[in-house]
């Protein structure tokens, strides 16, 4: 690989083969190279000419020609990367138009991201304003359009970075709340952007616990109005996106007032800021909330409402109304409200947690291929970390994980189109287990994202930390998914209530939706796995799940029902149950999850290299959750101590075995360089190099030294009035 | 609290109760408040007299008057906390000197760190130089040295933002490795600041395995000197501190030539800028690495080396020598190396580990005892998210943690400080023991408080993740100490080396050293606990913990010995074990971590408060390891399934009990609050106006929206050449 290989010497190692430099050799590396980056191919990168005269480097490897150390790891694949590829988009021509939107995104300079670790946060939000702004003339350009199959791939190769999202879900309320005759007011002028929408729903307050919110909206049925009033600080909405700088109009949620009663929270649109100089509307004080973890392109908000007065006709009416007269009708369940959230909710799933994770797994695996440290066996070259157990053993069971989300997402996204239809029709009975589902997927999959992609930065050791390997950014975003749209532990006790009112039903021989059916069938026993490959098998280790969910929901159910007989008042109960209910939802949730992956594996029988290997990811995702998760298998004895050896057995072996695809599984996601903005995870593998020519472009080398003429040089000039 | 409370209603809970404010009711608290913040106290703060007229708000509080949800917290505490503050400073003189030394940092402006938040990596590097520079003087004035009392709570007191922290470190590696000579020629100036240090060890290609690093220093014969090169890229010094824009000097880890020979990494004495007008030096490169998750203080930097010439003299030589022949000497062990690691590795953990979890619990216990959301029991108040259960399992346990770790942390300081001594006298027998164990408690103690931190935040919601609230750079800054100083895999199976090596020799009947010789007396059996109230005994906890550590040394001794035995090579069988072994270092580690907090509580017994919230404290953290690690204890039966239902009956049982003092704890770390500098976390509780007006200070709403003009107008106006 380099034309002048350093000897490796340390003191314990010496020998004959340990060649030395001569003294005085001159520097095999020019100090300032001058490589630009190259633009980047998904395959054949290494054949193309380089713009470089290498025969000056030493190194022998430029941007743009794949360092061997990565190139070997592509042609042992044991499957076709391009078949998986085209499987994960849902076939090659998706494949072809996700390609065709992400190269005429990331062709034009407009969108592009390459100095964004060096931006505040007013220059990401001007950004991001100019790209949302720039978006609509690119898809004019383009031919795209609302309804079109590149709709979806548009944001994926924005990585997110583009203003006005919660106008889209502006809209989306509208569409979903609002009649006829508010659609048509609204929709055509918030599609041409005459106006930019927000969504006010969380305040400094209240977040999850919609029914706390605090601001009002009073009927005034003399001038038929709506009189909107944040009453207190905590009152003031607080996070909604686009709305700190931006919007010039809000859904904004409040609670309704008409005659004195309350009747609970309603959506009303609020105009914010002035269409013609965007001022602030009279009534409304509004700005930025300030830095935050990630989302600096986002101008998340605050809005006070001091007597905004709105018409009649702006309380989203489709199924509840305030006729002016004042009553109060509904026509339909209210349950409606709440379907926004659960499809907005599942919909930030595929882009906001599963994509960063494969990002994450694809930057961090390609870093492990080509980073060398230490030796594995005395006296060889230093190994690459990827081959190190304890490496292996952080990545893989991500990268399993990334595609075990990616299925179950696939398959919730199905369900939820259906229930889109229903709710369509009116028909509400599917909410329930939708919401139910939805929320305690929401929790899992955010939390089990985040932590993998946080064990994929550290895996990386230093270069990790460095904004320019792109894992802190992916970490502090989907960080924010654990928050957002619903708390995490609140969305799991709803999963929870449901699966104690489902097992209730199904212990008393009542029907219970298709999901938990499985809840009636407590098959007691052990696991009848005799030997670790048993453990290779989807039955046995399915079983498993799905008898700890059902251990962990029934014996949480009998715990509230002794308290309850103990005379424990029911809510108190049910607060003292509470860390064992979110555990029984996360063992649902798992359960399911596995299962999904085991039955998708099943149906890849057409393309057997593509099974085999997902069979392999299936194995270890499920038996990564025993490993990781043994007391609760281990604890009414379903597993054996000595079964539990077999897991790890299991489990450790299929490391090697996968480690051998590692490359090839993350290069089936297909990401661009560019969209994976990483020094570390780049096609060619060419991470030091990378890394030192970003780091010259950072302003901390491109600006002068702020404090050198000012403090250092009064310092060590000893001119300083001090001592 | 509220003089106008606004009623809480949602559809579900219609009543009698709910008053309703009338039409038209005038905003009950002004847009802009005009609340200046106040300087804080750290007790009787409620009853300062405020600076604004609260007449005119509904909200009736302002900075500074304590929120009565937490003055409610402070009533009922179970002990005194000046008591507890003082037992955690060691004694009560040393509070009162910690705070003199706080109070002289945050009482001069020019170390304030209000506008943190807000500024970009360029203004915190100057700010730090600033506050380095200002440091010197300040110290002259109060009358502090280097040798004082004082010393150790300056850098507690800057929160660690402050340059020349590396500059330190240079100096203490010169004290440790250099000659009398050595010292007497570069302590002086660089005490004075004539000159500004770093230590270069990093580079681009190696971290924490040092015998690879690849710079070499050849020794010139005939010049005397040393001729030091990075020849090639991945040999560049990156990372090091204060060398990216400050450093004149740096000590730098090469490689060492002597005709032909490679005697490994050795550490010299190297200019790198001018000090007259800090250019870079002959054949030096030199720049800063850029962006990174925090740390946008320090200047790390990049060095390469291209023929630097330096004298013999600057090697440094305290034991070894390269003489004028060529003649290389040995003067001690080389062991002595590793020392100046060990000590930067536990020196950091008391600043860098254990007090960024402590405050991040002050932030988040206090925020929970103020944040009201959702009802406990239908018709009351919104609750305390603090009273949740599943909210006391998140927090509780990091607050037990922080305490444990504290104490664990003192005990080691002992031993490094015998160590210290011995070292200094050339006796290097305990060094083996010493290493093995820094190594392994810095990875248990930096992994778990790192967690730890995380945990608060995510426990904060939407709030905890602004960065206004502290958390995120908490979070961000405690994620480095996972990577710096070792990365924690491998530092875990250094004392994974060090614990098969002792098992093996006890096996054998052969003396090991004291922390080690549980190892020698596995006793086999059963947890003899009977109900959950013997799993409050330490004696009972801290044997399960003893068991499960022996079991897993031994079981993984096991492994190694039959996979060798089964014909594996040495070093493959090891790697094939290495998942195995690195929890069998931590469950060690964490076995001494929970018997060394029993006994920190027994010794407690004069002060019969403390000690029984401190006994508290150690079964929440010795009862959470137990839950969270269930299948550790359940394995080999040593626990039943029943004793773990026992456990976690337990374990909940005392999160309840600790709950009533979670605040008087954190209120007992005694952080001001410029030192924690958090919106949530304020001595008194009032977030939602702090987060409000710190938000006001925001960039995003100082400057004009940079968007409006060039893109928002044109786009709501319709003059763009679109569509």
């Amino acid at each position: 690989m380099n034309t002048q290989e350093h000897p490796q010497a340390g003191t314990s190692s010496l020998g004959p083969q340990d060649k030395v430099p001569a003294a005085g050799t001159p520097g095999a590396w020019p100090r300032q190279a001058a490589a630009r980056r190259l633009p980047r191919g998904r395959v054949g990168q290494a054949s193309r000419m380089s713009l470089l005269d290498t025969s000056k480097y030493s190194q022998g490897s430029v941007l743009g020609s794949v360092n061997p150390d990565l190139a070997s790891e592509r042609r042992t694949a044991s499957f076709s990367v391009e078949k998986l590829t085209a499987r994960l988009d849902g076939g090659a021509e998706q494949t072809r138009i996700r390609r065709a939107v992400v190269e005429a995104i990331e062709s034009d300079p407009v969108f592009s991201r390459e100095n964004q670790y060096f931006q505040s946060q007013n220059e990401r939000y001007e950004a991001a304003v100019r790209k949302a702004v720039h978006l609509q003339r690119k898809m004019h350009e383009m031919g795209w359009t609302e309804s079109g199959p590149e709709l979806k791939y548009i944001y994926r190769a924005l990585s997110g970075d583009v203003a006005f999202l919660l106008h889209r879900v502006f809209m989306r309320c509208i569409s979903v709340l609002g009649s006829d005759e508010q659609i048509a007011k609204w929709i055509p002028p918030a599609t041409q952007y005459r106006l930019i929408g927000s969504y006010a729903q969380t305040e400094l307050g209240h977040g999850t616990y919609l029914q706390g919110l605090e601001t009002t909206a009073v009927f005034d049925i003399t001038t038929q109005e709506f009189i909107l009033n944040t009453p207190k600080i905590s009152a003031m909405k607080w996070w909604p996106g686009d709305m700190g700088r931006s919007a010039t109009h809000a859904v904004v949620f409040a609670q309704l007032y008409v005659q004195g009663q309350c009747y609970g929270v309603h959506p009303f649109i609020l105009q914010i800021r002035s269409l013609q100089d965007h001022s602030l509307c009279p009534g409304i004080t509004a700005g930025d909330i300030g830095p935050k973890m990630n989302f600096e392109h986002t101008d998340n908000g605050y809005l006070m409402l001091q007597n905004v007065r709105v018409p009649r006709e702006n309380m989203l009416n489709k199924f509840c109304e305030v006729q002016p007269d004042g009553t109060y009708i509904k026509r339909g369940s209210p349950k409606i409200n709440y379907f926004t959230m659960t499809t907005v909710r599942i919909s930030l799933i595929s882009d906001e947690v599963i994509l960063p994770l494969m990002k994450a797994c694809t930057i961090a695996i390609r870093y492990s291929a080509v980073r060398r440290q230490s030796k594995l066996k005395p006296g060889e070259q230093e190994a690459k970390i990827l081959d190190y157990q304890t490496q292996q053993e952080k990545l893989l069971p991500q990268l399993a994980a990334a595609y075990a989300f990616h299925f179950i997402n696939k398959y919730l996204q199905e369900l939820l189109n259906r229930g889109y239809r229903e709710v369509q029709t009116k028909n509400f009975d599917n909410l329930p287990e939708l919401h139910a589902f939805s929320s305690g997927f929401k929790a899992l999959a955010t939390q089990y994202c985040t932590s993998a992609v946080e064990i994929c930065l550290r895996a990386c050791g230093g270069h990790g930390y460095s904004l320019l390997s792109g894992l802190p950014s992916l970490y502090t975003k989907i960080l924010a998914s654990c928050i957002y749209e619903g708390e995490n532990t609140i969305l799991l006790l709803q999963t929870a209530r449901f699966l104690i009112k489902c097992f209730s039903a199904a212990s008393a021989g009542q029907p219970v939706p298709p999901s938990v059916i499985y809840l009636s069938v407590m098959k007691a026993g052990k696991c009848p796995a005799k030997n670790k490959l048993d453990f290779l098998s989807p039955d046995i280790y399915t079983e498993a799940y799905q008898h700890a969910a059902v251990r962990l929901v029934s014996s949480t159910a009998a715990k509230l029902q002794d308290l309850i007989q103990s005379g424990v008042k029911k809510h108190e109960a049910w607060n003292q149950c509470t860390v064992q209910l979110a555990q029984a939802a996360k063992a649902h949730c798992h359960y399911i999850t596995v299962k999904n992956f085991a039955e998708t594996v099943e149906k890849l029988e057409t393309e057997a290299g593509i099974q085999k290997i997902m069979k392999h990811l299936c194995d270890l995702f499920a038996l990564h959750g025993i490993f990781s998760n043994a007391g609760v298998f281990l604890h009414d004895g379903y597993l054996s101590g000595a079964q539990m050896d077999m897991v790890t057995a299991s489990y450790l072996d299929l490391l090697a075995v996968i480690r051998k695809d590692a490359v090839p599984l993350v290069d089936a996601f297909d990401f661009t360089d560019k969209s994976l903005n990483s020094a570390l995870g780049s096609y060619d593998g060419q991470v030091y190099q990378r890394l030192y020519e970003w780091a010259q472009k950072s302003p901390t080398n491109t600006q002068t030294n702020p404090a050198y003429e000012r403090y250092l040089k009064p310092l060590l000039h000893n001119t300083l009035s001090k001592l």
